[in-house]
Order: C-alpha cells, then sequence, then structure tokens
C-alpha cells in the first residue's frame, strides 16, 4: 500500500519565469507580476546541419573535445611569452627575402585588398627602396613584382593594416614553456602612419625611423635589459584601465619605467628621436603584447581535437578563425566596426571593415575579454562601466574558462575569459568581440575612430562543420 | 462651511522607519517587519559647547561662512600647479640656512619627537655633513645644537618622517591662478630610507644621492621639459588604479613617460644611476602630489572666514589641523593608523603612529577621497572595490563639494569630494580618512606596513571652537 498523494497547494504568491521569447515575459509585466526571464534561444538558430554537428561535438566526441580544450586553455593561460631581441625580419626569418610584404589576417591578392591595406603596401614597398614613390609602388604591386604574403604564416601578428618588408625590425618574443616564438613589429604610432592606412611621405619616413633607428637602438636595449616578461607587464596594465587592446597606455608606461636604466645609457645621438617616439606612442605595447599572445596560441596550436580558436585575424576584405591543431583558416567577410565613436567629420559610411591581426588578444584573455576593468573601453561604450563588463560576459559566454593570470578588480577580481569555444559560439550565435581602432576606407585619411567589432558567425559555423567532419 | 476631513486609513502593509539607535531597528526586523534604519546621531555627540558653536556656524554666520567656502573650494579645485624646477632648500627659501632642519608635521622639540622622526632627523645631520656618523648627530640634537622648523611654516610638504637640511633638493611648484608656491623634497624611495625612519649608512647615502646626483639633473631635466602640470597627471593615474597617496604606482610613470626625452638626453655618466633609481621607485610622484596640494591650499588659505581645512598634518607625536584664512594650528595626539595590511612579523604593537604632511592630499580630493578608484586601497581593505568607495563615501559626508577635476571611473564618473568642512566634521563625529604607510614605532626597522588613519576628533572640535569665538 502507499501513502495518498498530498493534495496540490499552490504557492500563496504567484510568480512567472519565462523562458525564451521575451514577449510572453513582457505581457506578464505589464501585469504587475513578478517574472524572470531566460534568455534561452534555439541552439544554432535551429539549423539542422549545425545542431547535428553540435550534437556530435558535445556528445559521443564531447569528452575527448573537452579534454584538448583544457590542455588548450592550460597553454593560453600558463605560457610566459619573453620579450628576447628586436632584429630586422630577414634576419630572424630566412624565408623572408626580396620582393616579398608581408600583410595582416588572411591570404589575399592585391586585387582584393581594401584601400588603407593598399596604401601600407605602398608605403611599404617605397620604405624597402624597391620604388621611388607609392606611384610605382603601385605599378609594381599591380603588376604582381611583390609577392604578398600572410604574416601568420610566419608567425608574425600585424595590428590594423600593417605590412612590412624583409628590413622592418620584428620583435622576437619565445614562450619557453612551449618552446614557441613569435613575432611582431614595432609598433609605428598613431597619425599619419602605414599600418592606419596612409602612404604619404611621413608613413614612409616613420617606417624609414623604425628600420635605420628605433630597431637597432631597441635591439641594445634589450640586450643589456634581457628578456621581458611581457604578460606580467599586462597583468598590471590590466590593473590599470588597460585592456590591452583598445588602449595600452599602462603596459606601455610600465613598458618604459622597466627599460628606463638602459633607454637612458644609450649612447648615439639618435637615442633622444627614439625616446620621443616612445614618449608620444601609448599604443606602443599593442605589438608586443600581440606578439605575446601568439607566442602561448601557438603552444596551444599543437593539441590536436580541440575546438577552441587559437588565430582570429582579418586582412579588411574577409576575417578568418583557426582552431587549434588544425591547418583550415575558415573565412568570413570582414564585419564593420559597430559599436564605434568617430573623430569629428567621420562615421560608419567612410570607415574600412574591420581589419588586422590584433584579434589575437581577445582568444588569450586581453581586449574585449578585459573590457569590463576598462574606463578607456567603457568611454567607446556610452561611458559606463557596466557597458563594458557586458561585453566581458558575452566574452565569458562562449570561452571554456577563465584566465588565472588577467584579472580585473572591478569584475571581483574575476580572472578575464578565455578559449573561445566554437560549439558554445555556434550553439549560442553569439560571436566574440574584438576591441580595435577604425580606419578611412578610401580616401586614406587613416584612422577615423574606435569601436567593437562583432565577429562574423560564417567562419565559426565553417569551423564547427569542419571540426564534425569524420 | 468646510468639507468633513476624510476618514483616517491605515496603508495596507506597514512598514518601519527607524532613525537613530539600530536597537529598535533590529527589534523589528526580527519580527520579519521591513524597516529602514536611518543614521541619525545626536549632533555632536550631544556636547553643548560644541552644539552652540554649530548653531552658530550653521545659523547666522553660516551664509558667510558657505560663500567663503564656496571660494575656498573653487581654488582647491580650479589652481593648477606646475612643476617647475628644482634646487637646494637653501637656495629655494633664504630662511632656511645654517644648522636647521626641516621636520613633517606640526612645531614639536627634539624631546617630542617620536623614534622614527629623530632617527631620519639624525640622517638628515649626517649627510649635510654636521656629524660624521648618527652618534654624533644624536649628540647635537639631543643639546639643540640643531633648530627644529616645521616645514609648513615654509610652505614645504614632507611625506611620512621626512626631515631635510638646506641643501637638499626641493621640487618648486607654481600655481600661476593664485600666485602661490609650495615645495617638496624628492621622494626617497622604498626601503633602506631616512623618510621610512632609518639611520642607516644606507638611508645617509640615499640623501647624498638626492643632493649630489637626482637634484641636478632633474633640475637640468626640467630646464629642458618646461613646467609638467602635475594634477594633469594626477587625473590620469586616478583613472590608472591611483589613488594618488597610498599609490602612485601610474601618475608617477606618466611622469617618467613624459619626461623620457629629456632624461635620455642627458650626458654626465650619473644618468643612468637615476634613471636606475626613478625606474624603481613607485613612490616618486608622491612627493610632487603633496606639493601641487600644498600650491592650490596657500592660495584658498588666502580666503578668510571658511570653515574648509587647508592644513593637515603629524609628526608622528600629534595631529595638527589649520583652517583656511586662520594662522593657528589645532593639535591632538596622533592616531594609530588602524584599517591595516602589516609585513610579515610586524602587527600594530610595533608601529608608530600617524605620520608625515601627506593628508594635504586628502584635502584636495586625493588619497582616501579618492579610494573608490583604487584597486591598490581596496587590497590594504578586505580586497573589494566597495570596500575602498566606503571610504570616499565617508569623505563625502564632510565634504562642501566634488572635484571637477579628478574623476573616478569606478564611482559613475562622480568628482573626487572635495574640501573637508569642520563644521560636518563635528556635526557627525565623522574625521577625515587618510590613506597611508606605517613605520616601526621604536627599532628603525622602517616601513612595516600601509593602511588606513583616522584623524583625530579632537583638533577638529577645537577648530570649531575658535571659529565660533566673535
Amino acid at each position: 500500500m502507499t501513502a495518498p498523494e498530498p493534495p496540490v497547494r499552490l504557492p500563496d504568491d504567484v510568480a512567472v519565469v519565462n523562458v525564451g521569447l521575451t514577449l510572453f515575459a513582457d505581457a506578464v509585466r505589464d501585469q504587475a507580476v513578478p517574472v524572470q526571464q531566460v534568455d534561452w534561444r534555439i541552439p544554432a538558430g535551429g539549423d539542422p546541419a549545425m545542431v547535428e554537428a553540435l550534437e556530435q561535438l558535445y556528445g559521443e566526441r564531447g569528452e575527448a573535445i573537452d579534454r584538448a580544450n583544457a590542455e588548450v586553455v592550460r597553454r593560453l593561460d600558463q605560457g610566459v611569452p619573453q620579450l628576447v631581441g628586436c632584429e630586422p625580419a630577414e634576419a630572424l626569418l630566412p624565408d623572408v627575402s626580396g620582393r616579398v610584404l608581408l600583410h595582416c589576417g588572411p591570404a589575399l591578392a592585391w586585387a582584393d585588398a581594401c584601400d588603407p591595406l593598399r596604401r601600407s603596401l605602398r608605403a611599404a614597398a617605397v620604405a624597402e627602396g624597391w620604388a621611388p614613390d607609392v606611384a610605382g609602388a603601385d605599378r609594381l604591386l599591380e603588376a604582381g613584382a611583390v609577392a604578398l604574403e600572410p604574416a601568420y604564416r610566419h608567425d608574425v601578428v600585424l595590428p590594423m593594416a600593417t605590412a612590412i618588408g624583409p628590413t622592418q625590425p620584428l620583435f622576437a618574443v619565445d614562450n619557453p614553456h612551449g618552446g614557441t616564438r613569435a613575432f611582431s613589429p614595432l609598433n609605428q604610432g598613431s597619425g599619419d602612419t602605414a599600418w592606419f592606412g596612409r602612404d604619404t611621405p611621413g608613413a614612409v619616413e616613420r617606417l624609414v625611423f623604425l628600420r635605420d633607428v628605433a630597431g637597432p637602438l631597441l635591439r641594445e636595449v634589450l640586450e643589456h635589459s634581457g628578456p621581458v616578461d611581457l604578460f606580467a607587464l599586462a597583468a598590471q596594465g590590466l590593473q590599470m584601465g588597460d585592456d590591452v587592446h583598445l588602449r595600452t597606455q599602462a603596459s606601455t608606461n610600465l613598458l618604459i619605467r622597466t627599460l628606463l636604466p638602459h633607454l637612458v645609457a644609450l649612447r648615439g645621438d639618435d637615442r633622444v628621436e627614439l625616446a620621443r617616439f616612445l614618449s608620444g606612442n601609448h599604443l606602443f605595447f599593442l605589438n608586443l603584447a600581440m606578439a605575446a599572445a601568439k607566442a602561448v596560441a601557438l603552444w596551444a596550436d599543437q593539441v590536436e581535437g580541440s575546438s577552441v580558436v587559437t588565430m582570429m585575424c582579418r586582412n579588411g576584405t574577409t576575417f578568418g578563425i583557426r582552431l587549434a591543431g588544425s591547418a583550415t583558416v575558415h573565412l568570413a567577410p570582414a564585419p564593420p566596426v559597430s559599436d564605434a565613436l568617430y573623430y569629428p567629420g567621420h562615421g560608419p559610411e567612410d570607415s574600412a571593415p574591420d581589419i588586422g591581426d590584433s584579434a589575437v588578444l581577445e582568444l588569450v584573455g586581453l581586449g574585449a575579454a578585459a573590457a569590463a576593468g576598462s574606463p578607456a573601453v567603457a568611454g567607446f561604450l556610452g561611458g559606463t562601466m557596466a557597458a563594458a563588463a557586458a561585453l566581458t560576459r558575452q566574452m565569458q559566454a562562449v570561452c571554456v574558462t577563465q584566465s588565472t593570470r588577467f584579472k580585473l578588480p572591478t569584475w571581483h577580481n574575476a580572472g578575464t575569459p578565455l578559449g573561445v569555444d566554437v560549439r558554445s559560439v555556434v550553439e549560442l550565435g553569439t560571436t566574440p568581440r574584438v576591441t580595435t581602432g577604425i580606419l578611412d576606407a578610401t580616401s586614406g585619411a587613416g584612422q577615423v575612430g574606435a569601436g567593437v567589432a562583432t565577429a562574423p558567425l560564417g567562419c565559426f559555423r565553417a569551423a564547427v562543420a569542419a571540426l564534425a567532419q569524420p
């Protein structure tokens, strides 16, 4: 015999939990009944092929992928990238010689390059001495007399529209834990510069200055300073309001403070020119943070069977991602930079699409992942720290874990989101956000604003489909 | 004829507002009835003399005082102090010559000086060459053969237990708006240093280094750099987590970045020694912020009939305050530093009382007033930004207005509290808080921790009583 069921008793107060579309919740709320909205959406927008792929990647293969992902994020979290030197690209990378230019983002032909990248390539060709002026450089490039190579193939990361030739100096960043090494050029600074899509005499002159003055002097500085722990500086920078992508003021200053005795010890008269350049370039740390991120990403790349993104780059025409352990770059059209503030006289209509290799920062817990700690990023999102925190939460929704190294005092001292999982991206339809600058689309005016780009879903869907292949 | 009064209707729900003692509120809350506690206290703790004084200062004289206060806080808010030079004290202050030492805080005799200040005075006497060693210096000081002068009488501000002789270099900080000028010595750095209450050979050597190496080189740097807007750097530092008292890392780095071309341009071999010192001294900006605060406080001092505090200083024995327009320093015993973190092996029992002129920072919207923006201060208060924000709110309760210059992104971009009003302090019994270091009380071990001091009420009550005199 079983005891009789207790009589059903309705609670004294009725409240509603609504899952999914908000329309019903709004109707309930209008009648002054408490309602809790749960943001549930149909996985992968209900696309049958994606739902099937996800079922496999979360299902029978889920455990193996989770295991691979755990190792990938361990490497992203625990690599210790060190700035160890500064040499011309051709000295560090024997493959980069002759008439070749490295450019940001996925591979592309000259015919497909956007205007800012074309200008940057022209300026680089003139700086290399291959043409007397940008018109001559344009003819060479148009004729295919200069080879174009995506920088990522050489473990080089290039911010915005940067393009470099074999004589440009590169920073070498080692990750001794993994035996990996990545490279980035010296940041060119604000204003009249090629990485902002300008091909003026001033932009060419800056490239020549970096090659002839800044590079050799910084090589000397690093020989005396010894290795510099870049993520230790970035972690401090986060505590000081940098997201270490859109804003790198604090980490740049920390680097200057660290190198100060060696900068002051330089002897040539050029040293003051270098000091003036560093003093006026609050973006100097950006390229170093990128190379550091790339160095740990390359270590993570050695793990197979993961659903975590280890490369995310744009050339102003296409947006590409690659998963750890995979050689395939999945492409989608480069998106616009949506949440943006423009310089006076500029707006979305004259803005080039999202560009540069810097989105690697978002993959290691910096940039949008660290927005919650950055008043500067908040400034681009209406000014409130809550808006910046929303950006970090959005990254959190698609990340595997949180950084144990990058922590945000304004976010309950929590670690920044780490390890973008394509499964979560496609399931939720939520793609990574990227804090970034905006370049003029056609006129060579350079930077016209800054804001937050939203990665296009297409390349993540392609990555999920590829991963689900037997 | 009048309409009949409507019948009295009790509300359906009963809730309680409790004003004053929390005991009743607790009892109501225990019965699950909603209760709102209002923090009302008997003004001035019910002291009849104070209540009478306050009635006068808020009553018939209230309007005139409010007018004076408005001008005082306008000056504190809008002065633009500029670092303009670096010279030996005797060159800048002709009155400071012969065997005289300036010390922090209110005037005091050698017999009344605390141990850390005695050690600092001895080290300064040796550095001046008046005695071959600290034992000899002690005999001179004991015999009254060295005059002791409170630095404030010369518009000089000295952090912690700093004492300086006539040959020590001083920074000169001008406030051109008010024609006022204030001074501070070079910060001595962390570790084995006299301002931390040490009288070792190393501490003496640091004073000699500042005089013979750092001072002359920084003089040259400032001749080439031109005036440096110190509060512009401090305002940026606040956005980067400095409270600009307990923590000055970001503003120090901003200063280094600003001066970098001129530091690098120096020629003598000593320049690397200076660079090493600056690179390792995250407190370097502290003294400059203090001199800047003093420069605007001196301008505010020219306003008569105000109840706003323009000087707040401690010598480790007494705590003194002075109101704008007044010559009287009101004294109370120096308090302990209460909310503190100690270095391993140290605690309240071996800590000297609160010491130094740096509390002038709290009077211009920095230090505890800016705690809400500082993860470093939060670290001393249990680690949460909410605890740091509580400190700023406490300052807000006794301040006249908010800074239009110093704003906190983590505090809704609000300006920091500005202009401590003795009337509010005595009415509420809430004294200013001061973020500060802690020195060893007796053994000369130097800094043993850092935390937050609470100003003693006595000197504020004395100021209220004096202001209420006819």
